[in-house]
């Protein structure tokens, strides 16, 4: 059906526990991804700039996306805050192709910020939970963790599957993540490690969960008209889709399928013109480990109960069939929320471009991202395609 | 050039101290924007969905977006919060534009909401302060007021205006707000009354400050060639514009122009392709009185200075050749953040249908709104005609 939009350039910052404040992580993401531009780009020709971020611990920057245009040096350039929780990144994305695709503006700048590190605990918790079910869930004390290991002991149980196939992930992720320069976690873990860490939620424990992480992101994204005056080998995006559903999991007909990952897939598909078998890998939400199967599987991967066998017969790792979060994912890379979204974006243009160094797939040429937001109740999914 | 999109239902809570939480408020606001649809609508058939809000308090609710979705009725549906601090209502309103004026959508739900009234003072001095610079204004002791405070010495001065000029601008829209029902003040009050009033940031007084406000606002906007399936007078969207600025105002080059306005509007003349003289009415961001006359200003309507002089001549009054917030503005109608800009829409929705009753114009055919975020960190115009 055609391409959509087209990644020209991309930034990113090291994640994790960082000295840097929010305007100067932004300034460096988004110096990096001009400096990417392959041909060169002038600031000046960017005609509109998103920001994705949740805006953590009290906003330390309100009104964040005028700041963004400011440290971004376009002055006056329209610019607009998308939040969607930790879809926040995603969804700016989203909004950054519906700019371009029809002409309105040829260059858009996509950025994706969080800081978290600078508030205590108490607050990190507050700040996160309000995403979840405040009323019903909230109120009786679940946190995130405990949501999805909730989740996670239905599927095990659903699904007669074993924990070991949680830990995979963790082990996949990390082994990814000792690869990737800017990941939180460049260390590898065992299954043993995995299976000896502190419970969190059982049956999550400390390495099923992603860290609290510092970090931003940035994409240049052109019109597909134009892509080619800034690179000769552009990153297209060729269908984004989302989807949301009740905030409260409680009010679902099942706990361990997302509809709005789902109902995201089928529209991005559905735009892209293409099918799963097309797709080389994915990036998806492995906020915690069990989050990466349940994508595998609402994305229509595999079949609900299947995720965790794939996994741990090798399908995932980077040399398998559908290598997923080459780049570490939420895991090991670390889950700056509003950046998450853009980082995805970020590792499929390197791959895409065959630039990803240690951790380079063998010649991907489409791929697809996953962003979640909340425990399901906001997600986005881009496809991308290469040459 | 054509018609963009086209309202075809607007919903409107009261504004005011309201019993109502968020949940009830955006779902008020809905089933009145799904009621008004003249030729009725299925729930079913709105295929995406924007919410503006600041998120009061610490987000009562997070992942807002997904609430709108769920208190809609419309499960499921693409949904996204934007956040540009005041304009955030506005900035929603473009977004869904873009989503239908391609056809990429033909129906999407915007709302705006803020609740303010269930958080102390001081808390909600630092959600609103955030909005503003933080590193060099608000850590001074620079509250808004403080900010348009100053900017109004400024004015005043600069300009060799009296104090009048701003006095009359709450006059004019007290008495156009006591004849709106949904208006949080539905009182009139004198230029003596507003000289009178306690101090709050010299020169400006209780009167020349918006108060605090919860509410919140709905539209429904369907593509230009699906509209007249929903109602044969739908209001149309023929141009959106938008800007941003500094977060500081001691970084820009003047305090008594600001340049988000100026260039948010010239990019919706340009896209409606009208010009100043063919607009009937205004709907401006009147947070504090000085406020409504930089408006008028930087919109191009009165030379710099000169907006004081057109206000006590009576021009921007009903009766006037140019009304300004006929609904009454933030000033008497309340100012629920995220609400606000929706709000605006709503009221030329009304007014350009002939439906607003007590405080009708003469025959609108072409009206304008201006929303701004922090002290004119963000901005941005729109301009609908009927007929």
């Amino acid at each position: 059906m055609g391409h959509r939009a087209a990644i020209v350039g991309a930034g990113h910052t090291r994640f994790g526990v960082l000295e840097e404040g929010p305007r100067a992580l932004l300034k460096s993401a988004v110096d990096a991804a001009v400096a990417s531009v392959d041909k060169g780009v002038e600031r000046a020709a960017v005609g509109e700039a998103y920001l994705g971020t949740l805006g953590f611990g009290g906003w330390q920057i309100g009104n964040a996306s005028a700041v963004l245009a400011e440290e971004a040096g376009m002055p006056g350039v329209p610019t607009t805050r998308v939040e969607n929780a930790c879809a926040s990144g995603g969804t700016a994305i989203r909004a950054a192709v519906r700019a371009v695709e029809h002409g309105d503006r040829d260059l858009v700048l996509v950025a994706g910020l969080e800081k978290m590190t600078d508030v205590s605990n108490a607050r990190r918790r507050y700040w996160l939970g309000v995403s979840g079910d405040t009323e019903w869930e909230r109120s009786a004390g679940l946190t995130f963790a405990g949501v999805y290991g909730l989740i996670a002991s239905r599927y095990l149980a659903q699904h007669q599957v074993g924990a070991d196939a949680l830990a995979e992930v963790a082990v996949k992720n990390h082994e990814n993540g000792a690869l990737n320069p800017n990941a939180q976690f460049q260390k590898r873990v065992t299954r043993e490690d995995v299976r000896k860490a502190p419970r969190v939620a059982d049956p999550l424990g400390l390495y099923d969960c992603c860290p609290v992480s510092d970090g931003a992101a940035a994409l240049l994204i052109a019109s597909p008209g134009s892509a080619k005056k800034f690179t000769d080998t552009p990153v297209y995006i060729d269908g984004v889709g989302a989807g949301s559903d009740t905030l409260a999991v409680q009010e679902r007909p099942e706990l361990t399928r997302f509809g709005a990952t789902r109902w995201a897939a089928d529209e991005a598909f559905h735009a892209a013109g293409v099918s799963r078998s097309d797709i080389s890998f994915l990036e998806v939400h492995d906020c915690f480990t069990i989050a990466e199967l349940l994508a595998i599987e609402d994305l229509g991967f595999a079949k609900p109960g299947t995720a965790g066998g794939m996994t741990l017969d090798g399908t995932t790792r980077r040399d398998g069939r559908l290598p997923v979060n080459p780049d570490g994912g939420l895991k090991a890379k670390g889950h700056p929320i509003g950046a998450t979204g853009v980082s995805q974006a970020y590792e499929v243009f390197l791959q895409l471009r065959g630039a990803a160094e240690a951790r380079q797939l063998s010649h991907p040429s489409r791929a697809l991202t996953q962003n979640v937001g909340g425990a399901g109740a906001t997600a986005n999914v881009t496809i991308y395609s290469v040459g």
